[in-house]
């Protein structure tokens, strides 16, 4: 039976017991596409607004060249880098999730992990090694509080993120079991993040600090920054501030036996997953079709779809994310759903604004909130029917290799020719083979 | 009447509205008093081990030079001077307790707005302003809050901290009142710290975020990093997340017509404060006499002193803080209660451990407990009595300015004849003056 002292210790000791060799092949391949989702988001993110201006700030108070900014010129220090891969990978809502806690594991804990890599040169397995224990480890410590932790307003991916980060960047640095303990304390003592942030910059900063803090927590425990005996459950630790009767024996049952980061989800489109099965139906159409014949487009869906997204008057790029006329226009003027068509410069686009008044919805039970039907009338009064009975990046249909790479060219294409998105393709793939993090990471920003 | 959209917005307005011109004089000096406190407790803490691996750890981050750490050679960033000079403020808990909330007010918000405005070279009556300020709001959103939040296990310090190191920080950078609100929110999303951590080194992580974060969240602010407009009071903010039934009126009922900071209390001894009107007593009688000729002491005193510190046998400086026989011996054989005598190596001392040997603890509910009597035999069998009804520090007998001088020379002294207090001490009562925050922080460290 697991006692309530023994839940900060019994992670640490799964953390620094397991070795590369316990890690089975499918979790070790699962693992390089979160990587490859990751470069596609980071890449996606980097030149945001909040980006930017944290970069600035942080450029002010160091200017140590020691980390990869991801899709960026400038180098940073490995705390910043951690920080701003982070922002930079979660700030479209674009990143990967794990359904049954609403984390987005990959932003915290990658970013952590990559930055200690790069900095001490270590090899790609080892990276993959502490980047798994990491995902799991935030995972498993979010399941014994979902979903009555983020209800309350709690961003689960910030809070959870600090102990990934903490865990992976421990792994890293071959902490013992004394030390990730600490470590994991560190890392408690720092957990915040608000929902009430979502949609506006500060988002990004408790993002950005589970990356940081949670390596920062291990850095200091290497050092010998020690902490209290049982941070997570102790009687005054992070579940009795932050949680309501939270269920410890997920935190620890059967770790290493199943694996949550095979339960990611990677999303095509940076738009509501509800929008995503109509994208599929749309973007497939498109393929062998000019956008200037639609006449009209009239798409079916569960309920849901209509009460989130039947938005045909839209003005910003932040609402097109939840509006199904926008996606459905913007789909078919350009016959791509990347980030470039979730901007304000896409919804003012004339062509655009055109077609969104040409798209109405249906409502109907029948279907799924991964299933959509579409039916497209052309000019000549053709009528095409499409549908997607489940969505693709649903946990169902989940994004294939292939599926990753293309959303990584996608974001990757925004730098005009100054990109090698094929190399870094081919560097994450390879990188439980030879391929050290240096060598990656130096893939990771425009020639 | 006050609406849950108005707080932050309220709070906000205040800090940006509020004029040098509008803080009575008291408050002024008040403030000039904590800020000596604070020197006395930073010069305390700064060689402390939690300090020593913070500051070496960040240095491997950056090589900046902004900003002073008081009491060191080194200099630093100005967001890592924030952090390391709230945790040596704090390391010891010897520094000023604002009681309802049970807040210590100056660790956090001191170092913010002493590190912004060393940097910007801001006058000395721009950072009490900034000060007085960040303190007011620290203290008012933890009222809303208390005990309740404190009770379950968050350290307030350092949650309500972060908003009053942003809020001053925020002042001194003449943010505006869309900014601030900004910067408030900021602050929330980085709200973190537990007190699980007490006693440990990762409670100085909490701490020094809060000064170090609340700063930074002032100057993302002042570049347009934008947030939610009720990060407080918000469906999913502060409140909500980190709080039970908030009582919100306490936080902006008559602003600018109280001021906390006047609640503010300041220790005279590094140790549990039941010990101190104990201290009082030895120390009184130590002054005209020697320790050698003491061949017994019957403490009395509250019940509570007893249940807390009565411990005669101890092998650690920190076992040392809470145990009364250690503290009345310690003081008996040095004529002092200061850092060095609650060190590990007062514990081993041969003659304090014989000393210890001979102190009794008396329970009696007629005192209460900031009240104690001492007995003192001497070795001709004489019988010394005394007693004090209300110790120095407490509430009904605040420590005054040559009190809080004497702790600060008392810190400075560990520095052999390497410290200048007596100018340090000068220019923090010329703040309101004509001093500069360089000047001040040049002041700060040995010679």
């Amino acid at each position: 039976m697991l006692h309530k002292s023994d839940v900060t210790e019994s992670l640490a000791r799964f953390i620094v017991s397991t070795r590369w060799e316990d890690i089975p092949a499918p979790v070790r391949h699962q693992a390089r596409r979160s990587l490859m989702n990751f470069f596609a988001v980071a890449l996606a993110g980097c030149r945001t607004s909040p980006v930017e201006i944290a970069l600035r700030s942080l450029s002010e108070f160091t200017d140590s060249r020691q980390a990869t900014v991801v899709g960026r010129p400038e180098r940073v220090d490995v705390l910043s880098a951690a920080f701003l891969n982070a922002a930079s990978a979660n700030v479209h809502d674009y990143c990967d999730t794990h359904l049954r806690t609403v984390i987005h594991p990959t932003a915290p804990v990658a970013p952590a992990v990559l930055a200690l890599a790069e900095w001490r040169r270590l090899s790609g397995h080892e990276l993959l090694l502490a980047f798994i224990l990491g995902n799991e480890i935030q995972a498993r410590i979010g399941l014994a509080i979902s979903p009555s932790h983020y209800n309350r307003g709690w961003h689960i991916t910030s809070t959870c993120g600090v102990f990934g980060a903490a865990a992976g960047a421990g792994k890293l640095a071959a902490l013992d079991e004394r030390q990730m303990v600490w470590a994991l304390g560190n890392a408690a003592t720092q957990s915040a993040g608000l929902c009430e942030c979502l949609g506006t910059p500060a988002k990004s900063l408790s993002v950005g600090n589970a990356a940081r803090n949670g390596l920062w927590s291990a850095l200091l425990a290497e050092k010998g920054f020690d902490g209290p005996p049982e941070p997570l459950a102790g009687r005054q630790g992070f579940y009795n501030a932050l949680a309501e009767a939270p269920d410890l024996s997920l935190v620890t049952d059967g770790l290493g036996e199943s694996w949550e980061i095979m339960a990611t989800s990677y999303k095509p489109y940076p738009c509501g997953f509800v929008i995503h099965p109509v994208l599929d139906c749309v973007l497939d159409w498109r393929r062998d079709h000019p956008a200037a014949e639609v006449a009209r487009t009239v798409v079916r869906g569960n309920p849901l779809l209509a009460v989130r997204t039947d938005r045909p008057d839209i003005s910003t790029g932040r609402e097109s994310q939840v509006s199904v006329q926008h996606a459905v226009a913007a789909a078919l003027v350009t016959g791509k759903a990347g980030i470039e068509e979730f901007t304000d410069a896409s919804v003012n686009d004339p062509k655009v604004r055109a077609l969104r008044g040409k798209v109405t919805v249906e409502r109907d039970e029948a279907f799924s909130t991964i299933a959509a039907a579409v039916e497209i009338t052309t000019a000549d009064g053709k009528v095409h029917r499409l549908s997607q009975a489940a969505a693709r990046g649903s946990d169902v249909n989940p994004l294939d290799d292939t599926g990753l790479e293309e959303k990584l060219r996608t974001s990757a294409a925004a730098w005009d020719a100054g990109f090698d998105a094929t190399s870094l393709i081919s560097a994450v793939w390879a990188l439980d083979r030879d391929a050290d993090v240096p060598a990656l990471m130096s893939l990771a920003v425009p020639r």
